[in-house]
């Protein structure tokens, strides 16, 4: 397997550094942009004036740091590992449970494929809880907490400003629900992060090859390529070949939390017949991904034979794949979803291992003319009752929403899911607020994504420019990220998140006082700014091409304000 | 000169169409994109339905239509002219009025670079009133104003659907002030069009030269192109070289409304020194751009010498390019700005040639800590009585606004424009809803355009991705375009404009039916989306690379709804 295209370069002028935590022995990832100094003329003197530097939110994991070895056959450090041994709750199972993860270990002709490492999978031991909303609710402060705390405040910190998020504050959300830790005993190597609406708001990028393309090394590349960008967490929604020795791959190397749509392996085992499609192999698929170290399931539960009918007045039907799957299913037997009639047993599976569950939103609207219809909110009502189920198990909910909605139809959606959830973060795709431009629906989402986000939304799912027409490339993933980060990052700054502005006022100064490399260093981009600029200039001139010399509004204002 | 660049394809499977006026003589330029038929299997036979067509508005202009000959060295048809012959209170002036204009039309050297026709141009016989504001006023309704209607209606008028929009309510939105058709009686070429909140949200571009690169072939070039993908008017910002005539070659092929920033011109004549400009040198270049044929003017009145210390409390000063100028002159004559000294004297130009003026935000906010503050909002009330001042000579006003505005702070800019401008209708910039994407400012923008558009502003001016960076190339003007025509359609569909809706629905219902040609035919880049779609895909199957023959949910979703 070719495995050396993953991208390591660090960030200009960048430093990873690592804060060390106060109630744990843990080291908390950073990127710290070093900035160059102003220059002042007073009394013809030259006189410089430091900037410091800024320290900022990263999710590229160890690949930013130059001084670690990254080898994909080894995996990531499993960093959480250590905390986990501690827990006295937590057992260390001899074999993986899963039949078919056994069968496909045991198999020969995979040994290609196989990622070269194996680990004893953990999970709880019996009679135990070790979920972090468990956790939460008996008053006890995780590493993990701690880390996100810690994560989500440095710059605050370092600016000397007040912020409300502390390790309690974390734990407190979670003791209600409405913030969520996917962190799964079996991803130690992730870096912990949080999912709710009182902290930054987060992206899930999607990747996964399909039957028609894609092979296992660009899949991890992809992965870790989008974390570099900001994905905050990951779906791997593979529907293609060998799904088990892909995933595991990109687990063991991915910093970030990892999502799956179950339903889709399941579908694989039976060859696609939807027919075929049972509760055991459901059941098996689960835990065979939450060994491997999922984080957390879409599980289509909301999808109740009563409500299929309210889609069939639609324009566009059912888009969701996993929501069509068990849709087919139901008709064909005329029976309730297998997914919600097994709920409790899924919660079973999952709070041992600590996946989280994504409330999958089977029948979200697939253009402007279905948005906030009967099919839609009737399902969310059901997500309503299905997250209830999910607390009582300890297991650790978000709830799936969006797809396409006009702008004045977006805050219903928002208001309406924290009432029928309780306050369970949302996650929402886009919205999309036109049909009407494929290929830029990175952007006609970005619109949406950023109100939703405004509105309360904790974590968006991003949209690429090749939503609607086949699987993005890794150009399209960085596309799809960064204007997802720049939803995201507006939706913060309109909350009034604290200390969401610091980044804007670095980047802002740096561009008045014309120090362009410092611009673009603190972009979300800073490759494409420089190349960009590149294109027309020839100097480090106090201007670009844009103006020219002549007409540079700033170079005049700062001229007057001299 | 090498003119032959300009694009002329027609969209795929789309005609253009004129629909004549009831009132007047006139052919309103349409585009209508035919559709597939939709199989239906039915008793097992198959069963052909009609889908028709769908008329869009488009900007596009002869260029599209193959039954045309372009000749650049012509220009574009004088559609509106026979309109002016007929209008006694019009006349013909034998020579040019500006000075400038005259010396350089006998200028030898620039023979090769002069466009070569010439033409006498008009104005207002003396102490008679010919702009669309004075006639809306008086109760006429003009040809420009029953094309506008009709361009704006036609999807609806053939899906059945009621609108409120009649020449009569042309005329009274007009009237009132609460929109302006730009057309100078000099610039017969341009297809009328309307800019006001109870209409179709307008988008407009920027193009033009700077001292640093661009010649004339590739303005006209990126001017046609820009129209191609959906400008809806055409600012020339040019501020290089031989402004007057690039733009006479931009203006004669111009379908669309032409705006400029005559500030600019004005200090390319006295070389770049501030301090060298005049009032003199100002009034010459307006009657030189008048009479070429400019629509709008930016004029930065609202910059008075009371609100400049305003913005020295600011991180980024002045961003506006004539808003600078303008400050720098107020301070080196500690004088008060001499556009809002001749402000009436200036609308006595206006008003002879129908050109409106965009009152400009020379104190736009250039950086989210600066949004919002002071030294806008004591601008924006000056604009208001400017405004006032515009319509007591029957000039046409817009009133430019935001820049850099978090999504929080974008609704208070709209609810104050109206009530300080009296409802003249709003063009603004973006806002950019966060400093820290340069390279993405597309996007940034766009988020803030579509709220912005929503909440009642006339007219979106794009952003693209070179914004901060450099001047956009070809590709650069496409995407800016594509995105601005996405957030001005969002916001067409949150305000609920009637059939707004009706391309989202056609485009939907093709995609769910797999008729991918119409799909893309119906989108607003049909070569982008074919071009995606077909990277992946290697057969016209009813699916696409992102899920495969086995994962598409809308496939599944029909087997289910038959």
């Amino acid at each position: 397997m070719k495995l050396d295209n993953v991208t390591r370069k660090e960030f200009p002028n960048s430093k990873k550094e690592y804060v060390e935590g106060k109630l744990f022995p843990i080291q908390v990832a950073m990127r710290r942009i070093r900035l160059t100094d102003s220059v002042k003329i007073e009394n013809g003197e030259k006189k410089k004036l430091s900037n410091g530097s800024l320290c900022v939110y990263d999710t590229s994991g160890p690949y930013t740091d130059a001084s670690f070895d990254i080898d994909l056959r080894k995996g990531l450090p499993r960093m959480r590992q250590a905390w986990i041994d501690t827990n006295p709750d937590i057992e260390r199972l001899d074999h993986i449970s899963s039949e078919y993860g056994r069968m496909r270990l045991a198999d020969p002709s995979l040994d290609s494929i196989r990622f070269p490492q194996t680990h004893r999978p953990y999970r709880a031991a019996e009679g135990k809880e070790i979920t972090q909303l468990y956790l939460a609710r008996q008053g006890v402060i995780t590493p993990e907490m701690e880390y996100v705390a810690i994560r989500e405040n440095q710059n605050l910190q370092e600016a000397g400003l007040e912020s409300h998020i502390t390790p309690e504050f974390v734990r407190n959300e979670i003791a209600c629900g409405r913030a969520i830790i996917p962190a799964n005993v079996n991803h130690p190597e992730a870096e912990p992060m949080i999912i709710g609406r009182n902290f930054l708001v987060k992206i899930n990028t999607n990747i996964g090859n399909s039957a028609m393309s894609s092979g296992i090394e660009e899949e991890v590349e992809k992965a870790v390529w989008s974390c570099r960008w900001g994905g905050d967490t990951l779906m791997d929604l593979s529907t293609g070949d060998n799904i088990h020795e892909t995933r595991e791959w990109i687990i063991r190397n991915c910093p970030v939390p990892v999502g799956t749509v179950p339903i889709y392996q399941a579908l694989e085992k039976v060859n696609g017949k939807i027919e075929d499609l049972t509760w055991e192999i459901y059941r098996d698929t689960l835990i065979e991904q939450a060994e491997q170290g999922v984080d957390y399931f879409t599980i289509h539960a909301g999808v109740r034979l009563e409500n299929i009918p309210y889609s069939l007045n639609r324009l566009t039907g059912i888009v969701s794949r996993g929501g069509s799957i068990i849709t087919k299913w139901c008709k064909t037997y005329n029976r309730e979803n297998f997914l919600f009639d097994h709920f409790d047993e899924i919660c079973e599976i999952l709070k041992a291992y600590d996946v989280a569950v994504s409330l999958g939103d089977g029948l979200r609207p697939g253009s402007i003319h279905d948005a906030n219809d009967e099919a839609q909110f009737a399902e969310l009502d059901t997500l309503g009752i299905l997250t209830e189920k999910a607390w009582k198990h300890n297991v650790q909910v978000i709830i799936e929403g969006p797809g396409h909605v006009p702008m004045h139809k977006i805050r219903e959606n928002m208001d309406r899911q924290l009432k029928a959830c309780h306050e369970a973060p949302f996650y929402t795709l886009g919205p999309l607020t036109t049909d009407i431009a494929p290929g830029y629906d990175h952007i006609t989402s970005a619109i949406g994504a950023a109100q939703i986000g405004w509105y309360g939304t904790a974590m968006l799912c991003y949209v690429t420019p090749k939503e609607h027409l086949g699987l993005p490339n890794k150009e399209d993933v960085r596309n799809g990220v960064i204007t997802y980060k720049i939803a995201a990052h507006a939706a913060d700054l309109a909350k009034q998140h604290p200390g969401a502005h610091l980044r804007d006022y670095a980047l802002s100064k740096a561009r008045f006082d014309f120090r362009w490399k410092d611009q673009f260093n603190l972009s979300l981009d800073p490759e494409r700014a420089m190349e960009y600029y590149k294109e027309g200039s020839k100097t480090d001139e106090d201007f670009c091409t844009m103006c020219g010399p002549n007409f540079c509004a700033m170079k005049l204002s700062k001229e007057c304000a001299d």
